[in-house]
């Protein structure tokens, strides 16, 4: 066995804690070997937890005192530039979580860094490495349905987002957080970019969370048009009190292609003819998508390995920030906005203050 | 329109007012024009229910009485050959319940007296005529998965039986007055009869429901192996809490073939993700095989109508009469028993004195 | 049984067979008296198909010379105004496929003429009257999912329509023709009328079908805003090759629900395993909606002979025509458009020529 | 991180290379440091796949040589009981396949080797790893459906086994090869241990394969009955050419529990509304189990760091013996067997000659 990929994980949180599971647990040719979040008792849980002895406040400093071939960036998204550009100079590879940042100028900066520093630049679109979506993609892409007319992809979680995921002027908010899976599905099984975003938002449940955030939002609608003349709508629920759901139907030309199951389990129940059959669901993305989450890892460690670039890069992470800005302008303006308007100016989205 | 079939209804118990319903709310081409139940209270209120005019407490006296073509039997098993055989000596043409009758010979002086008479005997086989078994048997018969190898039947029902119907000395009980669609389908759709059985009991419920029947059982396992080498098992549970299940898996030469679902409705719900994805359930019979219900009664007035012979005949009620015999000796002796034993010798199972 | 009431189905296309088949094999409380078809060769093999001895080229003829109670109308929309009109004005309860009329005024004209003459004017969307729609919608109404913030309602159906049903100037196009369905089950499942809509369309077929018809689509795909704050979208496809699908999903503010399934048989097959599972799909609408078909033929009739008024009228057709309405112009001018713009200057979308 | 467990294989068959790529891509806390199999090309084959230096024709020689902990065997039956006492004599911890061995004496031997010397046995019974088999069984022993009365399980899997498989003189044949699973399978979820089995089995392809192997069967239909009155049916067919599929149902006084599905995917893929809509089945068992397979492996090494007993162990493995062996001596004599006839005298069936 070749020698194990060595990895500093930045970000103790949830998805910090998927990747460190990956990587101590299920992926023999990576090793982490060091963790960074400038919060220490995160840092001391998740270090204890993982038994990385090799603990840091910041990333620089995990840099010069421990010898890792890639970084591995989970934290909030105001961060990705910061933290990637520092990793790429200092010769890293770089696996960074969704989203890719929260402007075009900032993932331009992240995508020119890593072509300068000759680095990995890999985005943490797991359902890109799903065996289902990529059966799927495959069969579209060998035209068993014919051309995609329209997409339909969604994406509802459980949980209140916490402030700092929930407000635009921090995060880009639900469409962004949430919803960024299914910028880039959309994109990918489409095999054409956006055009013309359409979007409108409602807020139904934050009275009752307490949440008096600008702009909060729980639930959008969002319409796609392609370049291809194709469609797509992406709809976002968050918090969606039922589980955790993520599906996508295509219609093409020749056929439908359905991707996903509400049903989390081959398990069913009958006790009651009142009640009716039960099946478990889903009850959180890392459940859903556990064996995408080792497998989008154990792909970044191969392009690692093997100095070849990853399936799904900066600029697919760049068109999915594209989606979000484009749909956040398109709902506070209450009109369709072309995504060139986006990508052009640069422009943020009127009416949010950073 | 051609003039309506008139039909006397024999039986005004569950099966009997599903029959009725068909007759005057789905089917056109019936008329239900007389109402026959010794038991008075049931004979007033579904004669009112259905608005029948004409009602009586025996047969004889209806045919004397009100002119009609079709006689409808749907009183407990052991009144069929008696009745069946009064009608065709009257010149009615005959539907008839499942099970046929309780013994062979029974089963043989029904058929010789509809031969003798020349009117039609159909016997109540609904699932023959649910579109989803229709289906699958113009597709096994077509070929499309082989010679069937392994064929597996279920009959699951809520609700405990009368005490006639779970008694071996008046009703052959629940593989008789539940399982028979199970032998008649097996039997259908193997493609030939079947030759060796083998039945286990067991009674799991009885106490708690007060019974104290000789021989009870809710639960029961057959496996029935047929001439063509290929084997089927029929399970059957009744009372069965979780609602009513009917369904058939049947492995062939080239392939799997299911028929069924436990599934009621096309109807999905999700409230809690503890709880997970539900789905109603059939709840009865009735509701399963609603259309199975009125298409066999369409067919059967299609039959008398045009003078022809229906798709299911005593034939193939006796058949089922001689599995169920040939279970009941199998469970009671502890072995394996021919059918032809019980074709040959008429022979009653042992151990139970009518 | 009381006497049944008697009808005129007035046209002899494919939905006039439809209910031509419930009047004479399924409904005996109704009676197919007479039938209407300007096409001789129609009304001659539809009549003599279904044994309607009383045929006229127009309906003013046929309620001169044949007493009936009640007229059916399944003409093409541009022709429904004139004839529900004149039914309604000789005392004739009226039946009316969808969509109701091409314009508003249209639709208010109709609805005044029933109210005015005091007779039934029941619209044909048959979904109301499915048992799995009905049980959804039962369960919304109690509260099991709380609010409804996200519906979604797809109706892709195969064939390319005729010439007349896919111009906008004699049809509203496939969001009328194909979609008024789902224009009035998203309305009635949100408990809230539509305030916005943006839609957007597009041709992937017309040129293989030799289609030249201006603002021709196959693919459409609407937002809807309800007042409620509640949004919907709806999806059209058609010519869909793959089959005919309707399904709605609806996301509450407490969980999911899902309506209706692709599969059409509960028949499931596997003869290879490079091929996989085969289930049979939905071929056609008559075959999805049979007995919703026959429930809303027995509710008219029912209000017919009770004199009470249907749960699906007039009001209900003139909102899905509205809806039409903003979406056609929301794709023409490429705008989201109010629905209070339609129903105020009951105003046509602008560049369609009538 | 502790130190990995150091493992010699035995057999680089199907189910070595199975264990081999648990133990060298998805398990950090095993390491895979010899292999041995007396098939020289296959040792060198996969020894090169699996980058294993440590390469051996016998056990003993790899013991004697290498540094291991635990040695995991996964040759034919027939050679389970040898390898396993050497092993075990020699202090290394046991994995062994199932099924355990040809005879209970053997089976016996095993257990007692593994005690005198303070070893692990654990048996290859995967599906008690299999995410779905065990949240179905924790939901069984909390009570959720009661007591089982009804357990259904079966093995259909694709492909001719080798001569020795099928031979009943060297391997007790498809009842062990293919259905030992479910023979642990229903025992456990019992909760019970088999009383009586009635066993029969048919040749259906033999002649076309052209096996000539006398007592060939490739289709089995077992009744098995409990000591707790429960039932349970088990079927095997093999080669079955549809796919793999194993899958279980059970019958609870309180309702119904299924477990497994023949969907291999969540894509479903709909291209003619001739056809239906199609989903890919399971096509082996490395797909089908293929979680179920690391976890096994992963609770053995954690077994064997911790010094604690597996959930699964060779007292498991002789019951799977028994009704096996029990199966056998039925459908050869055509009577029903109480298991305690097999254990009581170890006998083998009459009529094998080994």
């Amino acid at each position: 066995m070749t020698k194990a990929i060595r990895v500093c994980l930045v970000g103790a949180g949830r998805a910090g804690q998927v990747h460190a599971e990956s990587l101590t647990r299920h992926i023999p040719e990576g090793k982490l070997t060091a963790l960074v979040d400038p919060n220490t008792t995160a840092l001391e849980s998740v270090g204890t937890k993982f038994s990385v002895e090799a603990r840091f406040t910041a990333l620089s400093e995990a840099i010069d005192r421990v010898p890792v071939e890639a970084v591995v960036i989970t934290t909030p998204t105001c961060t990705h530039r910061e933290l990637a550009v520092l990793a790429a100079s200092r010769g890293k590879h770089v696996f960074c979580e969704k989203p890719m940042a929260l402007t075009i100028e900032e993932c331009d900066e992240m995508i020119a860094a890593a072509e300068r520093y000759a680095v990995i630049l890999q985005l943490g679109f797991m359902r890109r490495f799903d065996p289902d979506f990529q059966a799927a993609a495959a069969r579209i892409e060998a035209g068993e349905i014919g051309q995609p007319m329209l997409i339909k992809s969604l994406t509802h979680g459980p949980g209140l987002p916490p402030p700092w995921a929930r407000d635009l002027r921090t995060s880009n908010g639900m469409l962004a957080e949430v919803n960024s899976h299914d910028w880039d599905a959309v994109r990918w099984l489409a095999h054409s970019d956006p055009e013309r975003v359409y979007a409108q938002v409602s807020n139904f449940k934050g009275a009752k969370h307490g949440v008096d955030t600008p702009h909060f939002y729980d639930t959008a609608l969002v319409n796609v048009r392609f370049v291809s003349g194709g469609m797509a709508y992406i709809s976002g629920v968050c918090p969606c009190d039922y589980g955790y759901d993520a599906r996508v139907e295509i219609v093409g030309e020749k056929g439908l292609l359905q991707i996903g199951d509400v049903r989390g389990q081959s398990v069913v129940v009958c006790t009651s003819r009142e009640h009716g059959l039960v099946t478990p669901i889903y009850r959180s993305w890392p459940e859903r998508f556990a064996s995408a989450y080792v497998r989008e890892m154990k792909h970044f460690l191969e392009c690692v390995r093997t100095e070849s670039q990853p399936s799904v890069n900066g600029h697919d992470g760049r068109w999915a920030v594209a989606g979000v800005l484009a749909a956040t302008t398109s709902f506070l303006d209450e009109r369709s906005v072309r995504v060139a308007e986006v990508l052009e100016k640069a422009a943020e989205p009127s009416g949010v203050n950073r």
